[in-house]
């Protein structure tokens, strides 16, 4: 694996300070899957009561792990429920032995915490292909179990890393008829990363009171213009995977529907998605992708995906280059409805394309200093329609090839 | 511009010795459209009684010489045809302006070789969204007509070039009947490239005589298997032209289903093709992705597609990496069907992967020793049908970013 040496430039500044969910315990340890002096499997355990929702890969070679949690995650159960997560092997396309694997890992865990083997969700993240020791995180789960505590959040977003240059959190407290609830979560991911979704593990959790069905309701709408709106390479994982749970230990009940939990919720989860971009392998510049007027909702997501997704685009970017010749390009290849004549680009506040043509108030000199900054606005408006969608992404640089071409070695 | 200080290391060692096609004369001129000393416009010129075939971009924002191109080639026409190509200027998004130029450009050189203006087909290759100073090329056009030889089909090709590393040419001669008909075609384009079509412009003429649908309907065929078949970065230009022009002069009558006419059309536009690719920006491998036992020919081609574009897939061969896990990663992702476990995976002759799992014969240590050849053999099995298809591309390297992260300044 190539060493990260540096922390992404588009890193905040530390870890941000999470608000504790009563009903929920986390751990972390050193199993030595791959790496060594660091944590790579961490637990995290919800009271009874708890409820859980998820969303997973579409990828028809999807990880065992994410079938095992696909079998699981329908039911209601009031047992309570774990989650155990280890970094380093993906435990995909392992054929048999990666379903045992998760087996060995789920039946442990259910007997180590006292849970039902269907209230234990995995997942892994690492290299593809490779057979996952899994001796190395049954034997720690003893460890696991004893170290358990409220505050070791922080802790377990460190131990699910794998070429992520930070830890990734966010979180959120807000205030329904009169009680606090609070929501925080953990992510990781910072390559392989496209919508449907990204090569991405996120753990949400909250103390709100909610169903199952409403919380997945909830959280199935919230991915769309979240993790499925980003994009480092549009290369999409075997394993990605989005639990939210919420343990009801704050006693206020919420539903899919109501405001504050679900604007606190989209919250949480736009600021995990942006910050897996912004650790986007070898990114220097976070760029939001807004499409207007496009002919339909669905028009808009095509065309913001092409320009997200464009090598040239991006690497133009990357060359601080105001080119937006090339975002001409990505929306006529895009496949989506498009007038040469009726688009105008503008970058950050700078109208740059009108009516067919550069407009005639562009000053390259302006578009080339805009695009020194370190977040980046893109906004295309086709003029047909009242279609909008917003992607974000990163640039595309030196530092992307040098961590992927020899990843493995 | 990013200099281009050295050819590609797939290029082919010399430009090949080209047939010449009796009825058609080129000639190329120096008319400083963006690059200083060398030729950028060519000129060729066809005689009486050619027919005249094409297929262009897709592109929803495909430029204006495109438009004008396929306005004009569907028509049976007599009196010969001139095709006029600049490099170092797109005009594309460029307004009404670009009509302006094409129109400026084609009524000259109709005017000046005494053609109906229908008869003038014009490209332009280069940067997009700036004016085309369509002046520079007419008046260069007297100088353009007074050159015009049989043997100028290098010269044309050295003229047509932009990021180009080197001139691409291929031919052919067959016999038919006991008579000698030739095919011989020039290529640009290394950037921007993938299906539907290409950055690229492609122009091949041969002496056989064939109606315009009869080549029509040959050439639309033979472009799915070769220029759509290839792909450099997914980047889809607003410019792709594939023109192939036949004068009629070889006295050989052919159809679109003449065998050995056909076969030697295939082979110059794969070559032509291939050469595409050996010049992709930044390749250092030339990688054929081979997919069988697909459920359709159509399923066969998305993934390998998926295959083709995945940057995980295209960095891991820049680094001579057997990454066979980002394959599996790229067939899931594709969205054709696949069967984890009926999948496998070989590079070369090596089998990597079978049976939802790395293959028991597999050594790493002669997958990485493949990995170090040149030409690399990519071949899928999907264990699912009998639908195949391939697609060549090349890697994904610190060349591709140095070229286009500063490719305008």
């Amino acid at each position: 694996m190539a060493k990260i040496e540096h922390v992404s430039p588009l890193a905040p500044e530390s870890f941000p300070k999470l608000p504790m969910i009563n009903g929920i315990t986390f751990s972390a340890v050193e199993a030595g899957i791959k790496y060594g002096g660091r944590n790579d499997v961490m637990l995290a355990l919800l009271d009874p009561g708890s409820t859980v929702a998820g969303v997973f890969t579409k990828s028809a070679t999807r990880s065992a792990a994410v079938l095992d949690c696909q079998s699981k995650i329908g039911y209601d159960d009031p047992s309570g429920a774990a989650i155990i997560v280890n970094a380093g092997n993906a435990n995909a396309f392992t054929g048999r032995n990666g379903e045992a694997s998760v087996r060995a890992v789920t039946q442990a865990v259910a007997h180590c915490v006292d849970l039902p083997e269907k209230r234990v969700f995995s997942s892994s993240t690492g290299v593809i292909g490779e057979p996952l020791p899994h001796n190395r995180i049954t034997g720690k789960l003893e460890e696991l179990r004893a170290s358990l505590s409220a505050d070791g959040m922080e802790q377990a977003a460190e131990a699910i890393r794998t070429t992520d240059t930070f830890a990734k959190g966010a979180g959120k407290t807000i205030e329904i008829n009169g009680k606090s609830v609070s929501i925080a979560g953990i992510a990781k991911g910072s390559g392989m990363i496209a919508p449907d979704m990204a090569t991405m593990l996120v753990y949400i959790f909250t103390d709100a009171q909610i169903s199952r069905a409403e919380l997945q309701s909830l959280v199935s709408d919230l991915n769309h213009v979240t993790f499925n709106a980003i994009t480092v390479d549009s290369d999409t994982s075997t394993s990605d995977t989005l639990l939210v749970a919420a343990t009801g230990a704050s006693g206020t009940e919420v539903t899919s529907n109501t405001p504050l939990f679900k604007s606190a919720l989209h919250e949480v989860m736009l600021d995990l998605a942006h910050q897996v971009v912004r650790d986007g392998e070898g990114a220097t510049k976070f760029v939001e992708i807004r499409v207007t007027g496009a002919l339909s909702k669905a028009d808009a997501r095509t065309h913001a995906h092409a320009i997200a997704n464009s090598p040239l685009v991006k690497t133009a970017i990357a060359g601080e280059d105001p080119n937006w010749g090339r975002v001409v390009m990505a929306i006529g290849k895009s496949g989506a409805a498009a007038d040469r004549d009726l688009l105008s680009i503008r970058f950050g506040d700078i109208i740059v394309a009108e009516d067919g043509w550069v407009s005639p108030s562009y000053k390259e000199e302006e578009g080339a200093s805009y695009m020194k900054e370190q977040d980046i606005v893109l906004h295309v408006d086709l003029g047909l329609g009242t279609g909008d969608d917003t992607m974000w992404t990163c640039d595309l640089t030196h530092g992307y090839i040098t961590i992927n071409a020899d990843y493995r070695s």
